[in-house]
């Protein structure tokens, strides 16, 4: 059998294909995902699900005119490939690769950029909007799982979209999980209608019947049966969207190419805007993947023959396992602790509090803005809840962060995991921000610890206070060991000096940085350059006291953190100095005012100018030549 | 008669009182309200709306133990006055007197601060979560507006508390309107439901009806006819909600206390989560009020016999004013300007543009999220979006603005309205944190403007860049004139000289603060102090040459903003002067890092020393002794 993928040069080549050669090329489509992922790492099972729907979209529609925003965007390899990018595919999540997600920069069939939940609807309502307003008649398609349909922005764009009333398709692409199993009440009536006949058949019958009703008669009496406890989901299959102002159609099998086709032809006839309900298997054609869709849902590198994950040899705990451990133990400790997640039990390291303590462990899906504020309630009713968010994500919280949290000084603590550059899955997902959107808010405590041990204590500082306060850590393997058993409280707003006595070359550096900081400091030794190492442990309040004395000893200071530098740390050591009266130089290092692209996170640290040998060469070149 | 309110001296003594006399009270408190408004200003209509339906609450229930939450909290007046608040209600929204909002630490019966729409329904879950660890017993209750439930994190709180099953009472305020009118699919739905029988009746029917339905006979018969209109609505009615996890209880008549009542009787004994769905009329029991709601909303000083504004003498066009009229003109000049405001047409100004161009006009509902990101859609479609949102609402976007608007530098202009101290609506509704939100994002240009003409001139500028910008401007008056006609092109990065040779103290002004640094600059001549007076314009990018000549010849330079110091423009400037190796001191004007609380703008300005004559005296002093 010749390849059929290699036929095809752009997606309209798609529209001639017979049902038979599409199911072959979904084949052809999972073997070079498959391959890609097992090599590069990336979202397997998400994209695995939708090849089947990719297709009998791309042989009915036209990506390169229709408009389809793919939510989140961690499904669309398929759409990636059939789109002019499938020789390229292997460079998947590399530097200078295709990204992981949907862009508009990389194709013109991107037609928007995607990596947080939730957001496709209302993109495509915008889309559908100015598409009409310039009388062109494409369609506009947004596809959304049914995780991110969790996502209060979803729900503002399906209020909206379905109300406007303009041509909109909205593919629910739902496969019962996002990353780990969904949560909510709209997933359960999802539950329930995939329960309910197919293509709303049984919805129509009793439509009729009741248009009919007058007319009693043998309808009534043969429908009557049937109605009896089909009746009432009958009616209300999909009412939840129709009420939205959407025409519902489904639950349709998503790998059913040609059942899809056929609703699709529809569905491009009718001119409002229509929710598809497409049912997926997460992993479809993998086992591994179909078997464990939340550990192939975001995946290393694994052996694609056996689906073994192929662990790095040096692989050490990460900061997500430190912080779950950690949590267990003082959760032991203090009854008033609560945990929430939004839908990141796994990833955030909260499985094994939520194994330990079932009923004081809250998955809200993905809703971080509810997540933020119903910690807020808890706090108030006198428990200490930890909230742990990817820092990326934790901007969806930012204004519940100043409203509910930090104007009522509630003791609620933010553990942001991910935080500085995530590596491969690009700008969509560095967490570099939060130093800048956190430290502004009155009330706020920040922190972040130089290593595994750092973090326990912070969090048992941050339980124990009794207000406002966020942990930054890194993605990955944490520095140094755990050291279990006694907590020690931290002194708010109190760094360390790590080495050096105040004179030299003053190195202040935040979290990760810290680590760095060491390591520059021992080349820079190498070069017979005096240094003082100091982790900051508090990005608000700072250790001014400890400023103060190295501003005084040292003879530079600098200042290192995995963040923007514009309001960030750095940022806010300069304040701190100028409004004290103290005009002293300060060397910042950090991320520049620019997003920052993927590969891995030694490649982008590098690209930042935040490797060790990097920062001392600038140090020594400033040493020597007084830099600018 | 006797004045009852003068008898109540806690909740508690409502459970005492006759339906007759719960409604001479309600009288009573409505003349309160009514009089402290006229003088002080406040949100009139919500709190009218809901004093039935506050006693009906608190002759069951009471506050003191039952927990609960006002969403956004400006129909809360009744609670206010009825828990402990009536002697000191005439100091409503004015300095050190009561706040305009629920806040926690004004009385122990204020369950938790509210300002913001939509977080009631989460804070309430949060609530009954720990009520339920800890085995305690009371009633949690959230009370929520139609137009609060548009807003997303309304809907992942009913997602989730609704799932979660917990013991929950969620009390939907429905009276069409938050201020505008409102729009979205939901509220389609709510207006359908508003024809349905009360209580449900018709749907319990119709249940009954299946149930049976294998007996066919007279039943069938006699509901036949009925049912031929009826059985949909009947049995979709609150679907919606029951679908979401709750069981739903409505239209009830949001001004019969004696139902109410009954209803609430039974509601206490349900172990589940409930939505009872209350019909109000805003403004209820003052005609001025209930023929013009939106106008009643927060209104100023009025008449109270007559319902006339008393507009101040000197009032002038305010920069909504400006904005509204500004963007009419562009709209005519470019067709592919769209405007976009989240239930705020008056408030925001876009009431002629929305006359005159009501296809590219939205109205989204409170969904800043959804507004944003349709925003980008819309960019990213070929139009260019005007946003134009309250500057501390705009928090809600400030995810959507970084991922769907800055990282693929879409053309949307976001107009910031009620930029800084907005004054008696405090610490919830200030705007300062903007420029601290805005200015790290890579690819931003945020602007502010010193007066009208400017910000006519920089919207123009805005919708002819090809980018994300901001402009933020403050609520109330406009400085100077406008001038109608031809616009100027402002380049981006670029500030102006207003007054003297950069010798002297170099006031670098952004925004608001140019009026007030011009008058300190006055005071200062008079005081033989020479001075330069800078209108910044850009906090992003900053005007560096502008920077580096001021640092050169300047005596002393000085940054003034209505902003958190902490990010804000002056650490921008800051660190501009540290990276480009000037080492300079900055004298920063600001708002320190604490919540501002409510007062006149006059007043707050003071308290945080923004006043000119303050800004003088902190010059002339440094200037004598040197500061510090």
């Amino acid at each position: 059998m010749e390849n059929i993928l290699d036929e095809i040069q752009q997606p309209v080549d798609l529209h001639r294909l017979s049902p038979a050669q599409l199911k072959q090329l979904a084949g052809e489509i999972r073997s070079l995902i498959i391959d890609t992922v097992a090599n590069n790492g990336g979202h397997l099972a998400p994209s695995l699900g939708t090849v089947d729907l990719t297709l009998a979209m791309y042989s009915v529609f036209n990506p390169a005119e229709d408009k389809v925003v793919w939510d989140v965007g961690h499904q669309a390899y398929a759409h990636k490939i059939l789109t002019g990018r499938k020789d390229v595919f292997h460079t998947l999540r590399t530097k200078n690769g295709i990204t992981g997600f949907p862009k508009r920069k990389e194709n013109p069939c991107d037609a928007f950029g995607v990596g947080h939940a939730s957001t496709s609807i209302s993109a495509a309502a915008g889309m559908a909007v100015v598409r009409d307003l310039k009388q062109q008649k494409h369609n506009v398609i947004a596809v959304i799982g049914d995780g991110a349909l969790t996502g209060g922005e979803a729900y503002e764009g399906l209020n909206y979209a379905g109300d406007s009333g303009k041509k909109l398709i909205v593919i629910l692409n739902d496969n019962e999980m996002s990353i780990d199993k969904n949560v909510g009440a709209l997933s359960e009536y999802l539950s329930k209608m995939r329960l309910t006949p197919q293509f709303n058949k049984a919805k129509k019958d009793i439509e009729e019947f009741i248009k009919n009703i007058p007319h009693i008669g043998s309808t009534v009496y043969k429908t009557a049966e049937y109605l009896k406890d089909g009746v009432k989901a009958a009616v209300t299959a999909g009412e939840w969207f129709e009420e939205m102002g959407f025409t519902y159609i489904g639950p349709v099998d998503g790998h059913n190419i040609e059942y899809m086709q056929e609703i699709f032809q529809q569905v491009k006839l009718l001119d409002e805007p229509v929710l598809i309900h497409v049912r997926t298997c997460k992993g479809k054609g993998y086992a591994p993947a179909e078997e464990n869709p939340n550990v192939f849902h975001g995946v290393g590198k694994f052996n694609k023959h056996n689906g073994q994950l192929i662990k790095k040899p040096n692989a050490k705990h990460s900061y997500s396992a430190v912080f779950g451990q950690t949590l267990v133990e003082l959760g032991h400790k203090y009854q008033d602790i609560v945990a929430i997640t939004a839908a990141m039990p796994s990833g955030t390291g909260l499985k094994p509090f939520s194994l330990e303590f079932p009923e004081r462990f809250f998955d809200v899906g993905i809703a971080e803005e509810h997540a933020v504020t119903m910690a807020g309630g808890m706090a108030a009713a006198g428990a200490h809840p930890v909230v742990a968010l990817y820092s990326t994500f934790a901007q969806r919280g930012y204004d519940q962060w100043v409203h509910d949290i930090c104007l009522q000084k509630l003791p609620v603590t933010l553990c942001l995991d991910r935080a500085g550059l995530v590596g491969d899955d690009g700008p969509t997902h560095h967490g570099v921000f939060d130093y800048s959107y956190l430290r502004h808010i009155p009330n706020m405590v920040v922190m972040a610890p130089k290593d595994a041990s750092e973090l326990r204590n912070m969090m048992y500082t941050a339980v124990n206070y009794n207000g406002p306060a966020s942990i930054r850590y890194p993605r990955g393997s944490a520095v140094g060991d755990i050291q279990e058993g006694e907590f020690t409280q931290l002194p708010i707003g109190k760094g360390e000096i790590l080495s050096g006595d105040g004179s030299g070359i003053v190195l202040m550096a935040a979290g990760s940085m810290v680590k760095q900081a060491v390591e520059a400091a021992r080349i820079l030794a190498q070069a017979n350059i005096k240094t003082t190492v100091c982790n900051m442990r508090f990005v608000k309040p700072l250790d001014t006291e400890l400023i103060d004395e190295m501003a005084k000893k040292g003879q530079l200071l600098v200042t290192l953190e995995e963040n923007a530098l514009a309001g960030g740390f750095g940022s806010a050591v300069l304040e701190y100095l100028n409004d004290s009266g103290q005009c002293k130089p300060v060397l910042r290092f950090g991320i520049k005012d620019e997003f920052i692209e993927q590969g891995s996170c030694p490649e982008l640290l590098e690209l930042c100018g935040l490797l060790p040998q990097q920062i001392a060469d600038r140090l020594i070149d400033f040493n020597v030549n007084g830099e600018k």
